[in-house]
C-alpha cells in the first residue's frame, strides 16, 4: 500500500504538465515549447503571461487585446483598498511577503473566489487574471503606505512591468529600466515544479479558490530555502567592498564551510540561463557595481573551482537580479516580492492546470512513534 | 533520476511522524500513542493540545498551567482588530473560510513571526501555540461582524471550547454542549496526512513562518474535496425531510451515480470511529434530530448495501458532527470553521515536527507537451 521515496520527494514525478521544464545539465529551461530566454528577449511580459494562460503566444491583434485586458484588471476591491493601511502597518514587523499574503488573500474574499472545481475554466482564467494583475497594485501600495507614502493609482497605457515600476516611484521608468525588468520578470515566471508552485497545486487540488491556491504560493515563496533573498547576494558585494578584498573574504568563508549567497542552484550543474542573461542586462548598463560583480563573479568561481573541485559552482539567478534590480531603482526590501510579481502568472498557470484534473493529492506518512493504544491516564 | 508513483501521490510516504496515524481498516486512529476517541472521551481540549505540542499529556499541574498560558492568548493585536470589520465585508461574498485566512494571515504579520529555521524550538512552539488561540477569537469575530453584531471578548476562565461558543453567541454555554463540541473539536486535531497538513509541512519545509504554513492549511481546508461541509449531511436530513421518504430519496440518488453527503470515508473500510463518537453524543442529548438521524443512517447504510454491495459505506465524520453542531446551536455557516478550530492544532504540530527537519519538500512533474525549443516568432 505504501511506497518509500527519496527524502522531500526530489525526484518524485507528482503530475505531468505542458507548462514547462528545467534541464539542469544543460543550463536550458523553457516555457511550453519556447526558450524561456528566448522569450524575454522578444516579447513582453503580457505576451507570455498569454501564452501561459492561454497555451499559445498572442497575434498581434491578440497581443494588444490582452494587454489592455490585464492592464484593466489592475485596480483593488474597495475593501482592500480600506484594510491596506492597516495590512501594511502590521507587516512592517514581517516583511512584505506577509503583507501580499493578507492582501492577496483579502482581495480573493472580496472578489468572491469561488472553489475551482465549481467554475468552468474560463471563470477559472478570470480568476487567475485577476489576481496576477493585483499583484504589483498591492506589492506598490503596501511598500509606500510603509514609507509614509500614498498609494500610486495604476496606469493603463504602461506595460505591466513599467506600470510596476511606477507604482512604487511614482515616477515613470526610462524605457530601458522597465525593458530590464521586464525580462528579469519575463524570466522568472515559472522554473519547474518549485515548492511554492507544488504547493498551489496541492491547494487546488483540494478545489479551494484561485485566492486559497496563490496564499499557498506566497507562503512558501517566503521560506528562506524557496524564495531566498536576491538581495542576499547584493548584501555579499557590499560586505565585500572592494576588488582587493575579494581573495581574503572569499576563502575565509569557503574555508569556513560558509555558502556564498548568489553561488549555487540545486538544479543547474553548468552556468543557470537566467543568470547569463542579467549578467548581459548589468553589463549593459555598466556602471561599477556591475564591474564588480563581473569581478567577484569570476574570482569566486576560480576559488571555487580551487577550493570545492568537481562541484561545479556558478552564479544563480539572484547573483545578478539584484544586480540588475538595483541598477533600475528598485528598493531591496522588494527583490522577493517583485518575484512574486512574476511568479503569480507560473503560479496560476499551474493551478489551472491542476484544477483541469479531479483528484487531491494526498500523501502517507509513517508512524515511527510508540505502538497505540496506551491507555489515557484520567485527568 | 525520477521515479513514478501513483496519481495524487496516494500511499506515499512523505516522511515519519510521531503524532499519530489511521488505519483504515481497523477503524482506530490515535495521537501520538494514545487512542484519540479515548482522549475526547477523557481529557480536555488543552490536554491534548499539550500532548500534541509538548509530547505527552500534562501532569494536574502542567494541565492548569497550560491552559491559563493558552487561554492568556486569546486576544487579537490591534492592527487585527482594526482590519476585522473589512476582513469580514470582504468576505460575505466567499464565506469565513476566505476570512480566516485572511485575519490569520495578518496575526502573523502582526505578531512579526519569524521564518522557522530561524527560530529555537521553543520559539517556534510559541508562535504555534499564539495562532492555535486566536483561530476561536478571530473566527466568533468574523461571524458576529457579519450578522452586524459587534465582537464578544475572550474569557480567560473559560475552557477553549466554551469561550468558543461563548464568543459566537455572546451566552456562556450549559456544560453539556460546551463538552459535546469540545469533544468534537478534539477528535478533529488530526487525522492523518491529510491534504491541508501536508500543505502546511510542505510550506514549513521551505522555513516560511508558522502564520504562512497555517494559511495554506486553512487555504487547503477550505477546497470542497477536503474540508468539505459538515453542513451538508445536515441539508441532506432536510430534504429528506421525513421518516417515510428516506426510500425513495435515498435510492433515486443512488442509483442515479449520486453521492449521498455523510457517508464513505477514502480510509475507513469500517465505521469511521468519530462517527461513532458523534452518534453517541446526539442521541444522548436525543430529540428529534438525533432520532431522525439514526434512522436515515440506518436505512442509508442497508440500501447502499444492497444497492453497492462490498463497498463498505458507513456514515463519515459530517455525518453526526453536524447533527451535534446544530445540537449545541453552531450556526451552519461555522460547521467548516470549527473544523479549523480544532485542526490548527494538528496542524501546528505537524509544522513544529517538520521544521526540525531541513529538507525542502520539492517533487517533480514530467514534461509532456510539445518538444523545446521552437524558434520564439517576433512579436
Amino acid at each position: 500500500m505504501t511506497a518509500q521515496v527519496p527524502r522531500g520527494l526530489a525526484g518524485v514525478v507528482v503530475t505531468e504538465t505542458v507548462l514547462g521544464d528545467v534541464r539542469g545539465r544543460e543550463g536550458f529551461y523553457h516555457y511550453r515549447e519556447y526558450s524561456a530566454v528566448e522569450l524575454a528577449a522578444n516579447r513582453s511580459f503580457e505576451d507570455v503571461w498569454h501564452l501561459m494562460l492561454f497555451g499559445a503566444l498572442p497575434s498581434a491583434e491578440e497581443s494588444v487585446a490582452f494587454a489592455g485586458r490585464v492592464a484593466g484588471l489592475r485596480g483593488l476591491p474597495d475593501e482592500v483598498r480600506a484594510a491596506l493601511p492597516t495590512i501594511a502597518r502590521a507587516s512592517v514587523a514581517s516583511g512584505p511577503m506577509a503583507g501580499l499574503r493578507t492582501a492577496l488573500s483579502l482581495v480573493g474574499a472580496a472578489e468572491g473566489f469561488r472553489p475551482v472545481y465549481d467554475l468552468t475554466a474560463d471563470e477559472r482564467r478570470d480568476d487567475a487574471l485577476l489576481a496576477g494583475a493585483v499583484v504589483p497594485t498591492l506589492l506598490a501600495a503596501l511598500y509606500r503606505l510603509g514609507q509614509g507614502l500614498e498609494p500610486v493609482e495604476p496606469r493603463a497605457d504602461l506595460g505591466h512591468a513599467a506600470n510596476y515600476l511606477y507604482m512604487l516611484s511614482g515616477q515613470e521608468p526610462v524605457p530601458a529600466h522597465a525593458r530590464a525588468v521586464e525580462r528579469y520578470l519575463i524570466s522568472t515566471i515559472d522554473h519547474g515544479f518549485n515548492a511554492s508552485t507544488f504547493t498551489g497545486r496541492v491547494i487546488a487540488s483540494t478545489g479551494a479558490d484561485v485566492a486559497a491556491c496563490l496564499v499557498g504560493g506566497i507562503a512558501a515563496l517566503s521560506g528562506p530555502l524557496h524564495g531566498g533573498a536576491p538581495s542576499r547576494a547584493l548584501d555579499t558585494l557590499d560586505a565585500i567592498g572592494t576588488p582587493d578584498r575579494i581573495q581574503a573574504w572569499v576563502r575565509e568563508r569557503v574555508l569556513a564551510g560558509d555558502r556564498i549567497m548568489g553561488f549555487g542552484h540545486p538544479v543547474y550543474r553548468t552556468e543557470d540561463p537566467r543568470s547569463r542573461m542579467l549578467r548581459e542586462i548589468a553589463t549593459g548598463f555598466g556602471g561599477p557595481l556591475a564591474e564588480f560583480a563581473v569581478e567577484v563573479e569570476r574570482q569566486v568561481e576560480a576559488i571555487l573551482a580551487e577550493l570545492k573541485p568537481g562541484r561545479e559552482l556558478h552564479t544563480n539567478v539572484e547573483f545578478y537580479a539584484g544586480v540588475v534590480m538595483e541598477q533600475c531603482g528598485l528598493p531591496r526590501a522588494m527583490f522577493t516580492p517583485t518575484f512574486a510579481v512574476a511568479r503569480v502568472v507560473g503560479w496560476t498557470a499551474n493551478i489551472l492546470e491542476q484544477a483541469a484534473d479531479s483528484k487531491i493529492i494526498r500523501p502517507a506518512a509513517r508512524y515511527v512513534g510508540p505502538p497505540p493504544p496506551v491507555p489515557v491516564p484520567a485527568a
